[in-house]
């Protein structure tokens, strides 16, 4: 079996750290590991599966020799990085929004469009969180049933906004339970014991951009025929986006279906016994890779009409463990 | 003006509070008042606008006299003591499901059905929390363009479900914190740092009692006509549901006709300034009695589709206000 050059940009943050962490733990096929930051970063000790890496700056050169980065920093650092990684030869899976809406660049959830990596000019994009766990389940059932309307509400993790929101959330809990006072830095409000229904910065529309995200993706990656609606909103939990779908479908399907059909497409687990108070939650996603589904129920009030709620990992399957399985994927299917 | 005997049973929960602090606030015209308790709570001393007044217990005789008897018990405990109460002489305004569905019962929310009242037989029923705050906002909306379908998403607050939730919610991050053992016995998980999509109980078509509070009395408030899908989510709040609400109109409006309806309608705040950071929030609708109505967007993939996000302190317009503005309905309208 070949082995690769691999290297991590962005290793200190949240998916950085997540992409090391699934690297190890599916054996992918590593010769080398590069680990590259900022240079204020440089020269940091980092384990790495029971070895000690240092952090070098990911600038000119440092991607030459590399087969795969894994891009995992803001989409400003990645407009200036990947052409230079490019043009050391590296092919880049990208975790930012930098690159997702190029018509030419392959943005892929390996379930859904894998056929989508053939023609990739060295850089696949990684969708947003949110989007990865709502088009798993959901393409085995546009697939049979094609999709017409999805109605989407989000109940989403800080851990998407990154370490330091995490941190703010920890802080914040303290804070409260000492009785001092509750401070905020990375979210404009308190998120402790609360509701934020915004997430990215607002366009003209009224919408987020991370409400567009969802629609101009689902339309990308599975259907553009697919009308989507998006509402996102950010909750005090730490890990595990949850989704409440609606949908509408062309063709009538029975529950029952829905559930075979789900059950037996990869990546998803169906959680769904209510009475015996089984349904997914974002405190038990945390740290698996499965898509879990629940709550699956006909919607009375239209044609065709089915409602779920869909929770993930945004850490794991919503960023690193999406992008470590398209590179396994290009492996696969001969394209690196 | 005319004064009345007013009864609270149930004065230690957390809507009897609510209650009883609002009745002071809104300076309601009070003669006597009594609060009744189970037997186990008879002789308690409780603070009513700086009197000591001591509980008594709820039970035959206790009604004599009372006029208006604010209900804020379990719907069992309502279903034996309602009659005794209607036998005895007073009006009860019930704050359980109990009777909700009956239909020769009144169900109001002031704003949207106050006429309602005009055949009540002694005991007018008081709404879902989360179906009140859903009606206040689209009543207007109903009225000028006819609303065909909701899909509603709701984020709830642990106070929904009473002192115990609000204790668990409290006694969870404090161990949290301490990093000790997280024990939950309110819920069937742990709500701190989760999300859990069941509320009431389930029942045979996968929906929760709590969703077809939503289905049924916006049906028997609003009007029989609409159709409503709803998904009811506990989320780590003490107080202040949202709601993501998606509905489509027989008729076209314009987004700032709506804004301008909401904004002229009584009991709504609109706070809809994104790019400003104004939005409706949960943290910040405690202790208010306003509903908030932001994020006021078209939906782009239906005719005449609108999204909200609307905001309302559960145990104030979505319990305890919404009662005593009953009350003070009957007295205006002088059904009492």
């Amino acid at each position: 079996m070949s082995t690769y050059n691999i290297a991590i940009v962005g290793p200190m943050g949240a998916v950085g750290q997540e992409v090391a962490k699934i690297l190890i733990e599916r054996n992918f096929p590593i010769q080398s590991i590069k680990l590259l930051g900022t240079s204020a970063n440089k020269g940091r000790k980092i384990n790495f599966n029971d070895k000690i890496i240092y952090t070098k700056e990911a600038r000119e050169g440092a991607f030459e020799g590399v087969d795969i980065a894994f891009f995992c920093v803001e989409a400003e650092i990645s407009k200036i990085l990947a052409p230079i990684a490019i043009s050391e030869g590296a092919v880049i899976i990208d975790n930012s929004s930098a690159w997702r809406t190029e018509p030419d660049i392959p943005l892929i959830v390996p379930e859904v469009n894998s056929e989508s990596l053939k023609n990739h000019k060295g850089l696949i994009a990684n969708p947003n969180c949110s989007t990865i766990q709502m088009l798993v389940p959901l393409k085995p059932i546009h697939d049979k049933y094609k999709i017409k309307r999805i109605v989407v509400s989000t109940y989403q993790a800080v851990s998407g906004t990154g370490k330091n929101a995490i941190d703010e959330l920890n802080t914040q809990a303290k804070a409260y339970v000492n009785e001092k006072e509750i401070a905020n830095f990375v979210y404009p409000y308190q998120i402790l014991f609360n509701a934020i229904p915004h997430i990215d910065s607002f366009i003209e529309n009224g919408y987020t951009k991370e409400e567009m995200k969802m629609v101009n993706e689902a339309n990308k990656i599975l259907d553009k025929n697919i009308k989507v609606n998006a509402t996102t909103v950010r909750i005090p939990v730490f890990r595990g986006h949850s989704e409440s779908i609606n949908i509408e479908t062309e063709l009538a399907f029975e529950i029952e279906d829905i559930k075979k059909l789900l059950k037996s497409s990869k990546g998803i687990a169906v959680i769904d016994d209510p009475k015996e108070y089984l349904y997914p939650m974002p405190l038990y996603a945390t740290d698996t890779d499965d898509v879990y589904v629940g709550r699956i129920r006909k919607d009375f009030t239209v044609d065709n009409g089915l409602n779920m709620w869909v929770v993930a990992d945004n850490l794991r399957k919503g960023a690193a463990l999406n992008a470590v399985q398209i590179a396994e994927t290009l492996i696969e299917l001969k394209l690196l």
